[in-house]
């Protein structure tokens, strides 16, 4: 860290605070530049976390060196990781499909979407079963009867499954029944909700919130990987911004910089960023393209008929179309697309 | 709601529309102009929850004409809501200053806090004690005990008291020690708490999230008084914006926007919005003047002792001055700043 | 449009309302709901261009039911706009790339980079010779002195040529050298700037500005059109979030809604949105798969010797493995990039 | 500025650029911490202007220390900048009110206008008489003839006058009949503009670009400036966000930042920033609670009646109101509005 000292800083104010690292055991190294003083701090900075330094006498501003994140970092860890559970890697070379309906609505519905999802080559299921809505009088999600319906489904045509989980009760009651959590976009910031993800130890898809930078991300993360769950997967679903023509803006470049931040898989979901289904199957190819590891995108067996989101959901033939032109593709970015990784 | 066809739309397609309406027992009314032909919905639009228009042949978009939020809407309750508790009244020509450190580090330093908060005739007392930090390594309050400090530091000198609730279990341990809950920032979304929140039925500072449009906001205050608690005090705390010089944006034109939808009072939260003490000032006394029902501002007795947020919460005689300035002011925006306001 | 009545308004409000649309021969259709009265206005809706609608006394506010922009808009032309110059085509199954130096810096230079645009498959060189440049310290650009030598590169190269006008003067000065105009975003609203560009009736790339919706995008590219000149080809840059880990953040999704919305070619210009040659490489093939009708790329023979821009120019390497990648997905996404197509 | 090697930088690569540093006459401070070497860049930064540093083999990062503007910075000029013309002062204790009708539309209208301004104790009196519209198909202005106009308006009634200037060619034409410029957001970057005016050396409102950082807005601030017009008087009207209920965000506390880091006056233009008439009040009276030099609001005779933005234009009891309680609040924050301020 760099503290920069005001240009009217006096010495004896950057004495104090050089006797003050010092007696914390940091290294100190002050250059005095024509308009200002700067004083260089060497060592582990995490113990300056409770000295308010840009209070002291002088100081102007404090500027950081290195991330503040660690354990999701690529200096903590340079290769990449990949992710290995029920057959299928994530990360690395692989690209994952994760489709399925925003929610599962019956047994009858998860089980055509989750033949759809299998016929066009994607690997895991996703279907809400919880569901956070922005209207309190909305669908709220079957829970753990959807739960069931969402593993059998998942059984029945050989695929993984995911779904989002909202709360500490949730995490308990979806634990048996998925292979993956999801973290949603409205918790990205509910802290109790990360670590308790975190000690449950199951792979969790990570979404970025949508007023969340890309190092607020990464210092997120650290609340699940902390707790010592470190198979996360971050996933880029849009931010918040004055354009309302789409529902977020989805960043698209946040996945080549994150991939050049962090060593953890990044995938796509483009379904709720962009909100309507013509524009999913471009934005779909579009992460692709630009390197991510993965998507989970909304597929729905007759979006006219679904209880949430609709508009967004692709229907069977879009969403072999997108599955098409994925294959087309993912080899000219060094992806593979396994169609048939699978737990034997 | 108006259904707005396509240019291009088919006489058979409107009638279709126009009879699944009436099956629904909502009223039609299409209105054929130049380029498109609409479809204005009458009745309950409820109705239209789980009916996907946008999907159907034809139709190009909906278009909202009645707001999306009913009880913390004008239209549901005209009359602004005033909350009384305590013997403070929040809302109405009421001005209230909630002060006190960013976090209760150690009973005598809430102690001392409040005495300062006291003897500037600020009202509430305000203190966290479940601190949601961007990193797991830092501070993450004292819980229970720092419920107890502020507890008492509230009777001692004669203030009401509020702090920070994050998970459920926050919300039964602090039922009994406080007198205000505050939702923050990061929970804004998380509907779970928001409910749990309503059911416990305290007066509760609701903090805009940083990327909630004033329409989410409204909406998702839903949450908390659909479980019956009305008693809801909205707190404006700035946006994400790309302006980074100040850590978020204060939209204080989101004050009289809001108070010229709902009926809730609206105060202001300049300490996270701008992050640094020097600015906090001027923009807790622009939140009066631009018709806020209150202000929550952080204090602390030694800012450079913090041991969270240290930069911006103002020190005593900083904050001194504040409240002189809000005195010469508030009575020309037709408030009252009531010191003695107090239970008998 | 629609008029939305406030819930108390009164019949005789409704009615002077009425009144007034009838004086202006516009259609009135009268929709009273259960808290609203809406007002439908039938007709040419410019007729009320300078009629303050929201002023009068009872209406809540104004809904557009159609877009504000005309010649821009699919309904004005429903067909996609196939600009032909050069014997190149923009737009429809084309896809063009644009590539060259930031700015022109020498007749060396501006060969070597012509060059190596040949060679590995582009249309089209990009070269500035006026720069806007956010310090008035930092280098201008050469301006005719730069013409001229982009012009014989374009020549000796068999590339058709582009530059960024940036004045009245700067299209004067320009015209008699180059093929295409562009339009930055920091001028994007420099609405004399876009009439002289409609005069001149040259091809024009126009970047969307950096905090414009799609909206005013298209309305603004009536500026130029309404002049006359319809060969605008719109150029997505990226837009001001609050994200600064990338100079601004790329709206990839505007590529297919802006397509759906209007006629006109849309291309990309990654360079400037992403401000990183790693990150440059990746969207630039995102775009591509996006949907896009063409790129344009910085491209510096020797990036390390550049006087502007120096860390977003992509070297002769990265770009010749881009155009790799570009020319395996082009036909995925029913596209063809005619190497061949040059005036003959 | 300080030069952040990569974690693996090797001791000729550090070497490399130490050498270059000197080269140039800079002093270089290396200073070795635990994960990263950075480099202390020491003398005129200026001449790394064209040195792409970020590109050399090892560097990861640069970090600025001191701030990229120069003449519109405190450390340039610690002492406030007071701009003096024709009895009026612009800065330090004083506070300026800049009023009139967004368009002048004729002799009469804005005689009238000029009239209620007075009469209300303002200091200036505003006229659009060159309009930038979204719309090529709105009014644009009555250009010399509305300049006529103003003038006359401002000798009749004793006060000053300004108008926005949107190109060289009004920059001429105005120059003569007002006695301040205005720049307006749209044209914040329009360099060629700022340069111009500039050189015309008369006083000017320099309103921040919807989308600019303040530190951009002080970056621009450096065209005029360095053509030896220092009379700028920076004017906050709003910033592009998420936010749609109001036209743009107020952002208010860029008025005490930018007090933080230039000696330049700050208005606030609150008509524009909210677009709606009763927002506009409360934000006028905020805008002198966080310490602003001045505003410039928009009030019209009778706005039902305006060409132009009428929804947001103060009627002349709205604005009398207003004034009354500018009055009452003004020598709270340290300030006085001189209504007997004239040209003798």
């Amino acid at each position: 860290m760099i503290i920069v000292m005001k240009p009217n800083a006096q010495e004896e104010q950057i004495q104090k605070i050089s006797n003050l690292l010092s007696s914390l055991d940091l290294g100190v190294h002050i250059s005095k530049g024509q308009e200002r003083t700067i004083i260089g701090v060497i060592g582990d900075k995490r113990k300056l976390r409770n000295v308010p330094l840009e209070l002291m006498p002088g100081v102007d501003k404090l500027v950081p060196i290195v991330e503040s994140y660690k354990l999701s970092g690529k200096t903590f860890k340079p290769d990449e990781t990949v992710i290995k559970t029920g057959g299928i890697s994530i990360g690395g070379t692989s690209f994952v499909v994760m489709a399925g309906p925003c929610a599962v609505e019956s047994e009858e519905q998860i089980f055509k979407a989750a033949g759809i999802v299998k016929q066009s080559g994607a690997n895991i299921l996703r279907g809400g079963t919880f569901k956070p809505r922005t209207s309190p009088y909305s669908f709220q999600g079957l829970e753990e009867k959807g739960l069931k319906y969402l593993e059998r489904a998942g059984k029945e045509y050989g695929l993984l499954t995911i779904t989002e989980v909202t709360s500490e009760k949730a995490v308990e009651t979806a634990y048996d029944y998925v292979d993956f959590f999801q973290v949603g976009a409205r918790n990205a910031q509910n802290f109790q909700l990360l670590r308790e993800v975190g000690r449950a130890k199951k792979p969790v898809v990570y979404k970025r919130g949508p007023s969340m930078t890309i190092e607020e991300w990464l210092n997120a993360a650290e609340y699940i990987m902390s707790e010592g769950n470190y198979s996360v997967i971050l996933c880029e679903r849009g931010i918040r911004t004055f354009e309302n023509a789409t529902r977020y803006t989805l960043d698209l470049s946040a996945v080549p910089m994150v991939k050049s931040l962090s060593h953890l898989p990044v995938i796509v979901d483009p379904s709720h960023a962009v909100g309507r289904a013509n524009l999913v199957s471009p934005m779909a190819l579009a992460s692709l393209a630009a390197g991510a590891d993965g998507i989970i995108v909304e597929v729905h067996p007759s979006p006219i008929d679904a209880l949430s989101d609709a508009a967004q959901q692709l229907d069977p033939v879009q969403f072999s179309e997108l599955m098409q032109k994925i294959k087309a593709v993912v080899g000219v970015v060094g992806k593979t697309l396994k169609e048939d990784q699978w737990k034997a």
